[in-house]
């Protein structure tokens, strides 16, 4: 057993081949074993054990300093640096985040969870070195996935001009979360068919110096190739070709399932508690029918076409109807907007915390131009992705406050339906829907056929004293805290918005006859949200308002419960709050 | 005289050779006298004048539809597509925008005006005509500079996987608004001297088919090629080698003062009336003392150093604590956070337009790794550039909501100066900076030297019964609007937040003592912006607020005075809406 004495780099430095054989081994076990009981990333994880302890061995970490891209297959570099008991004992497995994090050690370098920014935070760890006179070796680490995403690409080109040290070893598995899309694939794989002596090389095309590893789960061979570019005065690319999943049959076999897995049965690979996402298989239905029904309807993934629940087999069904850009979010905008200026009736969807990689395309290519496409905006609350770099909740303000933009808030999967369905036959308005999270259900509130008549909210329930607007997956919890302000012998207005991006006026004013109240719940962060809009409204009246959310702050792995009741966001809590303040 | 008569591109379509050379000619002639008179872009156009007639003699626009990057030089196609009277008498020079624009006629796709996003949109043209069925061409124009934008790499690497026509016409002048910075041009640059045949090819790398012309100015070798690639069945770059500036000899010998261009003497070159951004110079002369009296300084430009006022001279004397990653806003703020990860002082400067393509690299590059990195946002004003797509008031909601930024307000530059020189030299927080626009002079405010205690605002002038927040370059107007008050007897308190990102709960709070009501002014949108926190916090007590701003729209082309009176925004304005909500 070697793994259980491993208490940092330097305890693996002298091991021989056959000792390396042993841990990569060990680490692989303890992954599986972890992964079987608590899920988490699995393929890129199992991939590159060989590489990391290469890397180990061969480079001075802290010192040398390692970036990771996204940080989700930084698992074997944490189990190497202090953080083993973290994989192989249950009771440890939650002390340690999914991605790398400095709290934890001094050998990780940033908190990352979005693609695509190894190369651009390495070239600035290499300059500041530079800078200060330092001599340690830089070395980002980055898939194939993540080499189609724009700043990476911007960081190549970065890195191809600048004359001293920095290491970009580039992972190709051939393979993103899905297949891989784009052309610079064709590339690659001509780079592996001839052991890198293809002609048709983008990090030479980039300026860069360039290396090839054939074999990079062979820890030897990488050993060899990392002590020819350690200390390396210029920037070089150092290909190395491994296998995604590689040391568990069904992983290999099915890279994109086991890209992330939940908890599973290590014998057959079934998972024990398998998640879904009923607005995600929801969405795909749809988007079968449509492709059916529409010729002008077009699907668009930026290599999440899980979010939407579209399957390899949906995807096939779709064919024509369906195009997949690489991690390349900004493209998948704008292409979306030339799509639609063109008559076509594109949708894009992807989680909201990689809409943030979209802001100017969504200002500039599509609201600009006023152009009809459709945004599908996934785990958009404070219910789902709990860690500190895809939180889901920052979109209202980011998106909201857009010009042009018609952001929809359904609250149950009829209304989403609703609203999907308007919204990629018309061609008036560039429209995003903000899609509940998984745990809303089904409600009895009618449903609208159009949202032409932009900014008109629903009133729910009518009431006097206080009304309660409850913005899309919050309006559940409108209607709750309205049950309560009942036993109260309050019977609150409660209004289901629908817009998030307008201020139906007309009501608001009329609230002031007869309410003395106005209270606003959103699942989101308050600042730059819904709910400051309507402080804004009633700021010279004498109307109250109250404004329900979360303050802004990169909250990491909370308990969601717990959060809310923080918050303030029960119920229980809103009716209390509501009295106390009238 | 042939340019006179042109009324769209059918006209020239028959011309010979010579037609075509006096045709340029007299196109050339009309925009040297237009740029002297009404000022504009300069270099990109002179350009690419043949190059446009002959893509208006092959191409049948508009069912053939060109998508110009940036559109900054799209003046000779507007010139051929209806609109010369607007380039050839001075009493229509305001006739047209100084972009694409869809509202003056078909033969513009887009609303355009930021760099590297013509490849994504014309993907989207070219697969809604697939679906569709139809045939027409699809063509993006994009510029050497352009290239280098991730949005343009993730373009190219969707085209690169495309199977249908797509021609993008790659217009390399070697040079952005300053010189080219990135390891992709030295592969553009053996393209050039290798007539096209260096194996070192970006585009072959991204999948792409791809020819060459070394004399993109000469129509006739520009129509040879475009008739070779006209109803081509799949995506190809046609690299043509153009002169910026050519035909003026000014523009020819200094190509990055002749990018864009105030009136000037047609004879010696010189302005007319000089424009002076005294931040801008503030801010170079900063940067020159930083780099000589701290050596981890570093100042990041993306591709436009003028914003910062860097002259040549300036970056050639920082050296080592300058550099250009070229148009490349993720790279510049990603590598801001790595470089101060390592212990550098970075300041990375730009307009607030283009600020907008960094939501992310600022949340999670920079901010959720708390990168105490420096961010100079310049011209984030109503004041500046009016055009649609620059406009300079978006900022707020789209920064401001980040966490753990800390987002300052100067209101001088006396104040400016501390900021940035405080900012610099801590290493707590990230930090932005929100330069006040060039007509913001002195003032005999106090200014603070340190900003460590967060979010303390400053008591201009004490008063009572109304508060008026200044926010930046809007305190002096809150001053105004005082003045105004005290005219009516009322003494009114003045407030400088100096904090855009934070409450000062403590001054707020104290406030409701002797205050019925609170003012914000701010230099931008209302939606998501500054003011509206300030009236949630007020929400449920009996304090008035009126926020003072602009409502959110893509506004185009404004007079500033106009947009400032319409919005309520004089100081007689606001003192008369206060004295009537009183």
């Amino acid at each position: 057993m070697y793994l259980e004495k491993v208490t940092g780099p330097e305890d693996i430095k002298g091991f021989s081949a056959e000792q390396r054989r042993a841990l990569a081994r060990e680490m692989r076990e303890a992954m599986l074993k972890r992964a079987s009981i608590h899920g988490g990333h699995f393929g890129p994880d199992f991939g590159i054990v060989e590489a990391t302890i290469a890397l180990h061995t061969v480079f001075d970490s802290p010192k040398d300093k390692f970036v990771f891209d996204i940080s989700h297959q930084a698992y074997p570099h944490k189990m190497l640096t202090g953080r083993k008991d973290a994989y192989l004992y249950e009771e440890h497995y939650d002390d340690v985040s999914g991605y790398t994090n400095p709290e934890e050690s001094p050998h990780d370098m940033f908190n990352v969870g979005h693609t695509s920014t190894s190369i651009s935070l390495a070239t600035g760890l290499a300059k500041a070195r530079d800078l200060k006179g330092d001599k340690e070796n830089i070395i980002a680490i980055i898939g194939d996935g993540s080499m189609s995403g724009g700043e990476a690409l911007e960081g190549l080109d970065t890195a191809g001009e600048m004359k001293s040290n920095l290491i970009i070893v580039f992972n190709d598995n051939d393979q993103s979360i899905a297949e891989v899309h784009g052309g610079m694939y064709k590339g690659f794989k001509e780079l592996r068919d001839t052991n890198g002596k293809s002609e048709r090389n983008l990090f030479k095309a980039m300026g860069l110096d360039y290396r090839f590893v054939a074999d990079g789960n062979d820890a030897e061979a990488m050993i060899a190739a990392l002590e020819e570019v350690k200390d390396i005065d210029h920037p070089v690319v150092l290909h190395i070709v491994t296998k995604k999943g590689k040391g568990y049959k069904f992983a290999e076999e099915n890279k994109e399932e086991w890209h992330w897995h939940m908890p599973f049965d290590i014998e057959t690979g079934e998972v024990t508690q398998p998640l879904i996402d009923p607005y995600a298989e929801q969405t795909a239905e749809t988007f079968l029918r449509l492709a059916k029904e529409d010729k002008k309807f077009i699907a668009i993934s930026a290599a999440t076409p899980a979010s939407m629940g579209l399957t390899q087999a949906s995807r096939e069904e779709l064919g024509e109807h369906y195009i997949d850009v690489g991690i390349a979010e900004e493209q998948a905008v704008a292409m979306a907007s030339g799509l639609a200026k063109n008559g076509a009736h594109p949708v894009f969807g992807d989680y909201s915390s990689f809409f943030q990689r979209t802001y100017d395309q969504l200002a500039q290519d599509v609201c600009v131009n006023n152009s009809p496409a459709t945004f599908l905006v996934f785990w958009a609350s404070m219910y789902g992705m709990n860690d500190v770099t895809h939180l889901g909740f920052y979109d209202i303000p980011m998106m909201s406050n857009i010009p042009n933009l018609v952001y929809l808030a359904p609250t149950s999967p009829e209304e989403y339906q609703a609203m999907l369905d308007w919204s990629v036959a018309q061609e008036k308005y560039p429209v995003a829907i903000r899609v509940p999270h998984m745990m809303v259900g089904s409600s009895n509130r009618p449903v609208r056929k159009s949202y032409d008549e932009l900014n008109k909210y629903e009133v729910v329930r009518q009431g006097s004293q206080v009304a309660l607007i409850g913005l899309g997956s919050f309006c559940n919890l409108a209607e709750d805290a309205a049950a309560k302000l009942k036993d109260q012998g309050i019977e609150a207005t409660v209004i289901n918005p629908l817009f998030i991006t307008g201020l139906d006026e007309e009501l608001l004013e009329s609230l002031k006859e007869n309410h003395d109240m106005v209270v606003t719940l959103e699942d989101g962060v308050l600042e730059g949200g819904f709910g400051e809009k309507i402080a804004r409204f009633y700021g010279a009246d004498r109307m109250k308002v109250l404004n329900f959310g979360l303050p802004k702050k990169f909250y990491d792995r909370y308990d969601y419960g717990k959060l809310a009741q923080e918050h303030h966001l029960t119920a229980e809590q809103i009716a209390e709050d509501i009295i106390k303040t009238l």
